[in-house]
């Protein structure tokens, strides 16, 4: 599999075709053009094809892209065959929410631990994880490697919680706290959920609509 | 204003650079090149000069961007100044973290209700909101005319709360459900949160780090 360069934004798409295929394998697709795929996901298809090609031939001449193989070899580029460990760091409405809803397995991970503060939720068992004491993060996480921390905490201390689940091993930090986490660990990569960004989307829409009415 | 034919993607940029110009202004940034945007947002300086005159002038010829300026014509743009209504219908753990922590305000718009099954839940209020039952979901919209709901029902219900909030007036839905909405609506927009985009986002890096170590 050739891997050199791919852009970021290529990278970004690899999750949106695994959406879409999954929903052509729930609706019993067997096989795709790239133009049939590029006109339901707003791409050309050369730009599929473009995309794919960035890790090897996944097309058939003439036949389009087997669905079933094409999801297999985007979800093998994701990682999802790795089993990567995650553990949740600040059991909140959010961290709860996530560990209780997410589907970290469906998504090909492992969520083996959380953290929290909280006496009141320390010890608790959510589907089958252990909350442990924040105290113990640094000691947890170098006795069990984990991949990545959930970074669900209060922004007050969201900066030291990541830099010390980076010094103790993690690798990546799923941040949901909407602070810009400056470590000073280039090896450790940080993915940002920031919620408003689809909010402030539909704001846009909106205005648009309002003004298209009144204009 | 010109506003005719903007791309999705100049939209989708949007929010990342309010996120942007607020960092600089806290650092107390007041003018930024084109060429100095870009390189900190990973975008040409003609890439941001074409983006931004999709809505008019903002530049100033051999000086740049007065960066409070910017932000204050990237927000209006946005909607944030037209005060648009929100109700959270789901207070479970993810409804109840948004009404707490995501800050709605700060992003121009108004929580004005929230709505839940759960008689434990209902009548409870919540940052000054109230939590009201989902039976009065569409009696209460219709005389409370609202813009957006704030979707956190369980996936089983998705669909049918959605058509109900629709066929109620509400003209946005900021869905967390990760189900595909299809509405009977199409002027009813809909933005989808899907959590599991910058997870995976995070295992491709992961597994082309084990890749590199490995190969």
């Amino acid at each position: 599999m050739k891997k050199d360069r791919i852009s970021n934004n290529v990278i970004r798409r690899l999750p949106m075709y695994l959406r879409k295929l999954d929903e052509l394998l729930a609706h019993g697709v067997d096989r795709i053009s790239s133009g049939e795929l590029g006109k339901q996901m707003g791409l050309t298809p050369s730009q599929i094809r473009q995309d794919f090609s960035c890790f090897g031939e996944f097309g058939h001449q003439g036949y389009g892209y087997r669905v079933a193989e094409l999801r297999e070899q985007v979800s093998r580029i994701l990682g999802m065959h790795e089993g990567y460990t995650i553990a949740v760091v600040g059991v909140g409405n959010l961290g709860h929410a996530l560990m209780e809803n997410f589907g970290f397995e469906e998504q090909g991970f492992r969520l083996v631990a959380a953290f929290d503060l909280n006496p009141d939720v320390v010890g608790k068992v959510i589907k089958g994880v252990t909350v442990h004491d924040s105290s113990e993060l640094s000691s947890w996480l170098r006795n069990n490697p984990t991949d990545i921390i959930v970074l669900t905490v209060p922004r007050t201390i969201a900066r030291s919680v990541a830099q010390e689940a980076a010094d103790s091993g993690v690798r990546g930090i799923w941040n949901f706290t909407n602070i810009e986490l400056e470590l000073d660990r280039p090896d450790v990569r940080v993915e940002n959920i920031h919620f408003s960004d689809s909010l402030l989307t539909l704001g846009y829409f909106l205005a648009e609509q309002d003004a298209a009415e009144n204009g």
